[in-house]
């Protein structure tokens, strides 16, 4: 969903809309332009400065200046999912994307998740898909019975996880065979980005890395299918 | 790859040429559209009688009432996959797809087997998505390393599997769960397509049906997704 203008995003912002990304015209500097730009940094959304043409093609009526992206998508928070596993009486059960970029492989973990009973799923705001028409659709529909949460910073998300007693695993190669560690308690799994894998803080502040076995040449599973095994090897020892 | 013309497409079917779909004029009865449609048949190539209008959308070129579709791929026979995995001194390892039509899927798939070290996939003639640049590019190139036969009969094959020692399996929904069953020596797996499953027919050829723990509302889980699950149960079984 657009939204253009000063006032309507100045709204946006003050109510806290999930905003995707932020454009400003260039060079602005009047009262309402910096009241906007600093509301925007202090909530941690994205600001792409771009020039007058790139929001002219964007739309048709008036910008002055400001175009947003928002998404209908009622994101929940970390405790959420905390208290679903605590509801159902089980240990938590969480999946974190660290910047998954293509909304079918999004879609796709979204919906493995949900079959799996998994409690939740963690996305970061920057550099990630965030959930649109696409991943709705290629979820099957799992979206509307997940709890996903946004969060600002995912290194602090996962050391809050760890100190409620959550033990999160990073799927990476070249760490221990999956089978062989114990993934029976409360356990976080995050899967990396297509291309880039997952980030060296991330993966540092992680418990450990556990690792799939891969005996092709290719040497690497797209990232939907990965999650989906790990996924289901964690259903597999907790059953 | 299209091939146009009573002569070309009669080379292509006696050069044992694998052709996706034949597409013939309605209503021609010459010697040589009979001689064409009589070896088509003979070799089990699918045939759609079409329009001239039709045809004339195709190509510009002088078509003659005949167009084929062939792919560069080239198949293997269910043999070479029992001979991979004799020369490994493994148990054969083997997917079956029955009619997976999304070439994303298919691609999906060649890439998980070929990481998990299965020994070759089968996929059926009729109704389902040949090996094409979409697949190839989905599979990250894993085409290339990935002993794939296409066969005329499923079932015929099903049974030739069973004769050669090999268990036959089929993915599907209220089975015994995956985990329980011993999924260690000769063992090939049925996936079935996205919307319809495995046929009734090639299901009821199978030895046994598996399972995968769905806990969810969705309760379907993508067919990529799904092999990928069943093939590393089985990659944890053999290790």
């Amino acid at each position: 969903m657009l939204i253009e203008g000063k006032n309507a995003i100045l709204e946006a912002l003050q109510n806290n809309l999930t905003i995707n990304k932020l454009m400003i015209q260039n060079n602005l500097s009047d009262n309402a332009s910096n009241q906007i730009i600093k509301l925007a940094k202090s909530k941690g959304v994205r600001i792409d400065f771009v020039s007058k043409d790139v929001l002219d093609k964007k739309t048709r009526n008036r910008h002055q200046g400001f175009i947003c992206e928002t998404t209908d998508f009622a994101y929940f928070e970390v405790d959420d999912i905390l208290n679903n596993a605590k509801a159902k009486n089980e240990d938590p059960f969480i999946v974190i994307l660290d910047g998954i970029e293509d909304p079918h492989n999004f879609g796709a973990i979204i919906r493995t998740c949900e079959c799996a009973g998994v409690h939740g799923i963690i996305i970061p705001q920057h550099r990630a898909c965030a959930v649109n028409d696409t991943v709705v659709k290629t979820s099957a529909g799992a979206t509307a019975n997940m709890t996903i949460a946004r969060v600002n910073n995912l290194n602090n998300t996962i050391k809050y996880l760890q100190e409620n007693g959550v033990w999160v695993y990073a799927l990476e190669t070249g760490g221990k065979q999956m089978t062989t560690v114990n993934l029976k308690g409360s356990v976080a799994i995050v899967v990396g980005s297509e291309g880039k894998g997952i980030s060296r803080l991330t993966k540092e502040n992680c418990d450990d890395i556990v690792t799939i076995p891969l005996k092709g040449k290719v040497n690497s599973l797209n990232a939907s299918v990965a999650n989906a095994i790990v996924v289901y090897e964690i259903v597999r020892q907790r059953q």
